[in-house]
């Protein structure tokens, strides 16, 4: 049995480090930097994820596509800003076989410069639009820092949206509706978060803006899920995506992106485990509940049954159940489905078949109920509930905790964790708080604050335009 | 409205290449060749044929694993036979951002050289044993000779299982069971294939042994959709997979490997396709039934909400429906849902509503049926179990009536298709039969036949040993 060696509490990053591969989820041993193996339990997990994510992309009317992994250099080098942007981060096909290619090929650190050029050929008029399209891809990035599970990673497991518009209004649309998708899925991952306008400094290579998906980690780092992109005209320039208007024009489509990633993962592993191990949301965990046999001399073969009983009962209503009927002793079962993260378990043991009831725990609190056989159904689903409605709490009260709303640098100085200022608007002076926090801007909040005017911007002392927000970030 | 150029009948290859982007399958002016864009109709029938992959995997204790795309040149080599095979069709990661990498990376061609490094670690004890692994993940090969579309890409769209065992046995054991995967896999599609056992000189690079899944096209040549590796120890000493017996010894495991890929779905597409277009199995089509309004004057409120009343009934059975209620007169609508494959359509009009009934048509007959309201979902399940019947058996008489099983080289002549020849085991009389029927030897097949010892090699007039069978191939 595998003894976790650190704690959350007293060091986050090492435990983090430690428990994505104690819970199974991947195996860093893999001998590229950065290129870690999914094992069979984290990649069940990230399927749920995806699993929500194809939902609202349904519900949405996008529509699934798959673009080639390799981008030829000429199509990547349209648009000057994004290749800028990402020059020096990609990898390069310069060989097959035993030939040096014609042309280099990149690996896609993202799709834009392999999908635009094809958009400009599907779109031909006003009634190809909107087109809504997304992919569930592996992603490349030449990540030269240190290299994190789920977090910073070489190959990226990735979802990318891409949206085409007759104009800058629908277009606006978009992100409204994808803003409400990050509500819905993060909810469901019990992940509180903010979004941040990025600064123009900062913003997404080609973006016209950007706003981020930031979730706060225990350590008091936040962490960037995903990003929303507004590009108006910006890419359909140089990719000539053009269509005839109604009235027989012709005009540039305004595109949006929406890119989210395996960091989603990262998050839910960061923010909601604890000392024990992983503690996993019910809408994605892999097993939602587990049930262990426990077995007294010889009624073995009479648990095992109401085992499978209470186990169909359960996966009739569309629960996913794990019935763990090896050969080991329930503490070391228990210990290791706690590792694991699954929301409940259920133990059934001869008494309790005789009082018609199990028992049953949930992860996050460890607080043991016996259940009546005939309220069972209603018992565990309204558990499940409950559990997630205390993630999301608990990490609501994080966020909260940790987010400092201050006038001036000196307080800001004591606190860690998201800190939000108010800010004259100019370049000079968002970067000197950055150098003065240690720590970079992650942007705007995108609900106007009037009342910000009313104060003074912390390093020049003119005006407040809007509230900064600053955090270290991962 | 896109019109078809060429017929099945007359040009299969042309048909082939036009009607995959005619249906919206892909496209294939992505400016790589040999690297196509799945358009969301082709990703979503391939993502069918995928759930059905992965049913299969699960239903047989497969596990669901990512591994990294990249494989550094060092793990790649350690299987000589493997390098040998596969060394002048990869793809060569050299540099990354700005700077030459210090080792050469390959994009996979398959995953052995990835994954088995990490299987040695994974593996300690007989109790770790079988391993049974699967993934489904793009991999890359550099053909240099002419693309085309599901059937020679440089992009592929890839199944692979890779399972360890105790030993040769065991391994054997998942090697029938693979069988019967593809038995029950290929019926779902509608797909008669035959087993052939490689020869020798053929067999993947480092295998013991390899059996390929092999269809007959109508054009007359075969198209390997996939196959079965025995690897026997070949891998595991190189790589040193070793385990901890029963007995407390060390041995090297064996092991074994299943690939498909989207060949699939070029056999699904050239086999049950006509000149009208795509004819797909009612297991993977995307929409099982289109149905589509047929509105006089007044009538298009009543008649779409009863189109919606009947998708309604037939979704609430897990059928895949849509409605088409587009402004486009019914003739185009009929046409284009041909094209695309749709096996069953619905028309409803004012009459059909005032009659209590639809009209049911079926993709591969065109046959046209009143239903009565009533009886619509038995109606509807029962045509799209006797469509899936009748191109299956379609598809067995064509396979049928191309397989030629002769006893001369002169009767062999007379052919195209599959021929099947007495041989007598050696190399040098196959590689004849090659030359002089301008094709490829598929392989033995896998069931003994008494009766072939009683014939002669068609080449050097020794007694048989097998049957061998040739046929041109893809």
């Amino acid at each position: 049995m595998p003894e976790t060696k650190f704690k959350k509490s007293e060091d986050f990053n090492e435990w983090y480090n430690e428990i994505v591969e104690l819970a199974d989820l991947c195996d860093k041993r893999y001998p590229i930097k950065g290129m870690n193996v999914w094992r069979p339990y984290g990649w069940k997990l990230m399927s749920h994820v995806d699993k929500l994510i194809r939902q609202e992309m349904d519900k949405t009317n996008h529509q699934e596509v798959m673009f080639p992994l390799l981008i030829p250099e000429k199509s990547f080098q349209k648009e000057a800003d994004h290749i800028e942007g990402f020059g020096s981060e990609v990898f390069w096909i310069t060989h097959a076989g035993q030939n040096e290619l014609e042309e280099r090929w990149l690996l896609r650190p993202t799709s834009e410069t392999a999908m635009y050029p094809v958009f400009s050929q599907w779109i031909r008029s006003h009634a190809d639009l909107p087109l809504k399209t997304y992919q569930i891809v592996n992603s490349f990035r030449y990540e030269t820092k240190q290299t994190r599970a789920f977090i910073r990673v070489r190959e990226i497991h990735f979802f990318e949206a891409h949206t085409c518009h007759v104009d800058f209004n629908d277009a606006e649309c978009q992100i409204e509706q994808d803003k409400q998708i990050a509500d819905r899925l993060l909810k469901k991952l019990c992940l509180p978060f903010i979004f941040n306008k990025r600064p123009e400094w900062d913003k997404f290579a080609g973006a016209f803006y950007t706003i981020s998906i930031d979730v706060l980690m225990p350590s008091g780092r936040t962490l960037q899920l995903g990003s929303i992109h507004q590009y108006k005209d910006n890419f359909s320039k140089p990719y000539d995506i053009t269509y005839e208007t109604e009235e027989g024009t012709h005009a540039h489509c305004h595109q949006t992106t929406y890119g989210m990633s395996e960091r989603l993962l990262g998050a839910v592993v960061g923010i909601h485990g604890d000392d024990t191990g992983l503690i996993l949301p019910p809408d994605v965990s892999p097993i939602q509940v587990v049930i262990v046999p426990i077995i007294f001399k010889d009624t073995r073969e009479k648990v095992f049954t109401v085992c499978h009983e209470v186990a169909e009962q359960l996966t009739d209503k569309g629960l996913r159940i794990h019935v763990d009927q090896r050969d080991v002793n329930p503490g070391n079962k228990f210990y290791e489905w706690e590792l694991k993260g699954v929301p409940l378990r259920i133990e059934i043991g001869p008494r309790d078949i005789s009082n018609n009831q199990v028992v049953l725990v949930s992860r996050d609190t460890g607080e043991k109920k016996n259940i009546a056989r005939d309220d069972l159904i209603n018992a565990v689903e309204l558990n499940l509930d409950e559990m997630s409605q205390r993630l999301l709490k608990r990490a609501e009260v994080l966020l909260k905790e940790k987010t400092h709303i201050v006038d001036t640098l000196d307080e800001a100085k004591e606190y860690d964790g998201i800190i939000q200022l108010p800010w004259c608007g100019t370049d000079r002076c968002a970067l000197e708080v950055e150098e003065i926090l240690d720590g970079n801007t992650l942007g705007e909040p995108i609900t106007n604050d009037e009342s910000v005017t009313e104060k003074k911007c912390v390093t020049c002392g003119k005006p407040a335009k809007t509230w900064m927000r600053f955090a270290k970030t991962y």
